[in-house]
């Protein structure tokens, strides 16, 4: 037979991924979860239902207390209630409700009086509600002694001013305060919610190798990565992020464009990690040293920039870890090591962990010490590559060791795989997720990506970070647009999402590709090349505009508040974004088209701006710096490759004539 | 850490109720279920995901055993398959995936000859590959020998010689076929499916109370109803259902039109169960005897009707349980009974359990046991009264334990009660349900609520019974459309559900109701209402004539295969059914206007149809039996008050001259 529980039913709870109670939906902290149910049960009982929530994580900040606040019904049995994310880190949220006994007994006592009805035996009923709650309040507490009065008044007396003590305004809230919640039904999960810091949500990111800071054709150090950040900081951005910086394997080291080295002098590339020298835990010796990495990174901090790497979790066929642990790795029948492969690619500078094999547990241990040990080194962002390699249960497990203790440490997915495996590893816990952005070039499946992205299922979980390039993709538009394309997809990446980044040659517009392929030429991955900031060909001063915008504007600083509007011409996008309190509207137009200039008109959203059809406003476009005065639902505005993108800030006239006093 | 299960994921699995494995998704014994998944993992495996099912209950006719079926891949990490429901009663699907380790050694082996790659460890590997698999197969057999000598070839003779061997067509299905499934992966829920019989979805209802079949104003007996079975034949229904059939109580018994009775000769509701001859295991004596009943339901059965009784779980104030088991009631802090209230209406007649009280355990398994008291008597399918007052967690269980044990027992809910409830009474486990289809009268308002009914998720556990009319309900659009409205309420119900019903006197259009109420007046529920098989305003050669299309076309007899289609014209709904297979199909068009005659232009659904623009095909129009022959599009057709409902057999010329031999 069921279990006692109570019959109400709560469900249709939301937000919540899957029904499982696994994966946590993802928010910022100082934000607010606002949860959805429907909560029935059968007849006709008046219900409460209370929101509960709880910190769960990190042990160390958090007294796992449960709180509750009453949800509010909205009508057709749904209810709804929030909560506030006020630390970091693992929350969770459940639904409890029960009949309320005596707010029940008060609706049907008006009924039956209104229908003239005697209700003599009802007061007894009533009474002995008020007596139950007065027993279950403090005893002589004032609430206990007004309960006990109106369960007298409700005995004595006229039945018309028993009825009239009944009805009296108040008594309903204070009997339900003291609530029978014996029969109480509870939602059969906690659901998970993750609060991050801010800068999961909104950042830009620069990518750059410190090995080609160098100068005169030597090798850059640390130290001659730092004298770059007073540039990167000139352009705006807020994350730098370093391929891996540990020593490089000699077994089939890498050559210029990928090919096997005969070169004792080629350098290989940074993501075959271990040698002699170390590995996942050490620097290449000819970018410094630890502490030469602490004295980069404070003065990246000096500069409003954090540090991300690279985690890369592979190993050249030098790696130490080889000879001590050889349990970690796969071995082919006849004794050699397995190398990577996607035939007909072959990796022989990289062997792969056998994650699920028989050493598991020693292995996910040293590779969560792996990220202990740059977490120690003040690291606060990790990219990690190729996750959709490795599995599923590691990457559970690895996250949320990580964050239970160091809540403000984020995931970013080189997810760059099937659409599911991409969306299962945002649910298993990465902060952030590499997308198809890169690839999608047209309006309507840029549009279509960027709703799923943002306004779907997804979004609860996913954070696309958009990148218009990477040291592996160099796009056909880029490729073949100009610079004109560099700026679209820099603008499109930097406005769609608040999360983005660029791979540093971006700016000076670099487009040498091996032919008929996405690489670049002479590709930084496998050999020195000097950076060409001076460049004639940059478009430094319109990124440094774009990040400068992104920082003055919260909207842009926001992941789900991206909504598409109308425009007329095929080769422009038009979106807008906005604060959920309604503050800081932006409209933005796009020209897809990096060869020709477009008209375009837009279908201006007066409602989502609040604004009347006949109400005249100022816009005031941030790239040019330009002001003009719009009017009714149509704008005609023209893009050109020099220009290809305006953000127009919306401000309506707040005062009118008659907002004066004299006005009249 | 993890449990070591492999990292497959395996979710988005359809059909599935609510992701709780609590609920079970319905279909009709012989049928198929049609079951996805996403299923896939890290790297670049190639994944086996097999189908698995076995009948659960009832125990008596299942062996338990799993069967299984291996699942087709669709693309985007999608797999399907199916499986068949051959019994009666519960199933339970999964699905188990694992990598298959050979066929993804030979995919990678074809890629790395293909690119000219040595290959001689990659044959060590897949020879180990092979012998595992013939140690799994049985010794000696046939498979595991051509396993071993596959083996031998890979490891002997020339590479290009064991290349061959390794790439044989058949050889990578017969390795397959011996699988390690040491590290499958399981889904972590089985899903359950409940197969009815197919009466479960196809029926005609038609209600009427027995007393009323009586002659010369005397109360009917068995006999009397008896009588009427030929009418009832021949308007072509399938079930019978009779309003409560067991002594009435006397305290608070209601006389004509619902006031409290001061006639001793007064009847009373069928509804206020139980007096001194007896509770819900007895017959009211003036009916007859067990024994009248069961003559009854045989001569019904003898015309191809099936009894269908109704579940009242409430009691009169004089029913035998009140004195023998006081503990299954509420009673008031007064000493006094609680009656049946929704204030201000009150039901002295009336008195509900404490289904949640102390004594629940024993009070389940009585009302169990009147259950099974009828199914003793032969009775397959029960009309539950107002299921929503009861607690969910009874019926979840009582129709579980009826079920489990008498798997071809029907459950109609009379859920007219709020929405939500409504759905989880049939995820309860009711086999149908009332709808609110008695209220929806105007087209976009009828097309909404049978899309959301058949074709939504609901319609995995939902199966809407229409109803024109009820004891309880006589609808304005009845009330005010004369005999139209009649026919087209009937014709709706028949053709958009397999389900439906009538309560008699529908068919001699029975409009007269108690002012500004939905109630009949001089309503049957209180006194003897004459039957007026006869009168000239009578709708019985249409409902026959509806019956008897429903019974020759298998279309109108499946709940899922509504679709509407467009009508350039308000007052005309369009609608079309057809089988899976895509045979017998129908396109229906239904004028909602009692007053006048209405012309349309109905968009014809070629495509649906399979019918090329300019193929002319024959409509057989089934009502009037009227043939015609169409092209195109478009067809304009009248509809009236008088045939305001048309049903065309829609039949393409199978042959033209270019099928004959001697065409060219």
């Amino acid at each position: 037979m069921a279990e006692p529980t109570g019959s109400i039913v709560i469900e249709a709870v939301e937000p919540e991924l899957d029904g499982t109670g696994r994966f946590a939906i993802k928010r910022i902290v100082g934000e607010s979860v606002v949860v959805q149910a429907d909560v029935f049960k059968e007849g006709h009982d008046i219900l409460v239902a209370v929101l509960q929530w709880r910190h769960v994580a990190p042990a160390a900040s958090t007294d796992g207390k449960w709180s509750e606040a009453p949800m509010q019904p909205l009508g057709n049995d749904r209810f709804s209630a929030e909560f506030p994310l006020s630390h970091l880190g693992r929350y969770a949220y459940t639904i409890e409700a029960w009949s309320d006994a005596f707010r029940t007994w008060v609706s049907e006592l008006e009924r039956k009086v209104a229908a003239g009805h005697s209700v003599r035996s009802e007061l007894v009923e009533g009474a002995a509600l008020l007596r139950q709650a007065a027993l279950r309040a403090s005893a002589q507490s004032p609430d206990a002694k007004r309960l006990l009065a109106a369960e007298q008044a409700l005995l004595a007396g006229t039945p018309e001013a028993a009825v009239a003590a009944a009805l009296e305004p108040g008594l309903s809230d204070l009997a339900s305060r003291y609530p029978d919640r014996t029969h109480a039904t509870r939602y059969l999960r906690e659901v998970p919610v993750y609060a991050d810091r801010p800068r999961a949500v909104f950042g830009a990111w620069y990518e750059f190798f410190p090995r080609s800071t160098g100068t005169d054709g030597k090798p850059g150090t640390f130290a001659d990565a730092e004298t770059l950040l007073p540039y990167i900081e000139s352009l705006g951005f807020d994350i730098v992020y370093l391929p891996p910086i540990h020593p490089i394997g000699r077994a089939g080291r890498k050559g210029p464009n990928n090919v096997v080295s005969t070169n004792p002098d080629d350098l290989g590339s940074p993501w075959a990690i271990g040698s002699r020298e170390g590995g996942h835990k050490s620097i290449h010796p000819a970018l410094g040293t630890m502490k030469d990495f602490a004295h980069f990174k404070e003065a990246a901090e000096g500069r409003g920039l954090e540090v991300a790497l690279d985690l890369a979790f592979q190993c050249s066929p030098d790696h130490p870890y080889i000879r001590e642990h050889p349990e970690w790795f796969s071995w082919r029948p006849d004794g050699t090591l397995k190398t990577a492969e996607n035939p007909p690619k072959r990796y022989d500078d990289i062997v792969n962990f056998d994650f699920l094999g028989p050493a598991r547990e020693s292995l996910w241990a040293e590779l969560k010490s792996i990220v202990l040990f740059w977490i120690g080194e003040g690291v606060r962002i990790f990219r990690v590559d190729n996750p959709h390699t490795k599995p599923l249960p590691f990457w559970i497990w690895l996250i949320r060791q990580i964050q239970d203790a160091h809540p403000d440490v984020s995931f970013l997915a080189e997810a760059f795989t099937r659409p599911k495996m991409m969306k299962a590893l945002a649910k298993a816990g990465f902060t952030q997720s590499y997308t198809y952005f890169t690839w999608r070039v047209f309006k309507q499946e840029i549009q279509d990506y960027l709703v799923e992205l943002t306004q779907g299922p997804v979004a609860e979980y996913m954070r696309g970070n958009l990148w218009p390039n990477t040291p592996d993709i160099l796009s056909d538009f880029l490729q073949q647009g100009g610079l004109p394309a560099f700026r679209i997809r820099l603008a499109l990446a930097a406005t769609l999402s608040p999360s983005y980044g660029i791979y540093s040659g971006y700016e000076w517009c670099e487009a040498r590709a091996i032919p008929q392929t996405e690489e670049y030429l002479d590709s930084e991955k496998y050999q020195l090349r000097p950076w060409e900031i001076g460049s004639p060909d940059n478009i430094s001063a319109y990124v440094s505009r774009i990040n400068q915008i992104r920082r003055g504007n919260r909207s842009l600083q926001l992941y789900r508040n991206l909504r598409f509007y109308q425009a007329d011409n095929d080769q422009v996008l038009f979106y807008g974004k906005k604060c959920p309190d309604g503050s800081n509207p932006l409209l933005i137009a796009v020209s897809l088209d990096p060869f020709s200039t477009q008209e375009v008109v837009l279908q201006i959203p007066l409602g989502d701006l609040g604004l009347g059809a006949e109400e005249t406003f100022q816009v005031h476009e941030l790239m040019k710096d330009g002001r003009a005065l719009w009017r009714g639902p149509r704008a005609q505005v023209t893009l050109t490759p020099e220009n290809p993108a305006a953000i127009w800030s919306v401000h309506r006239f707040a005062r009118r004539e008659n907002s004066f006093d004299y006005f009249d």
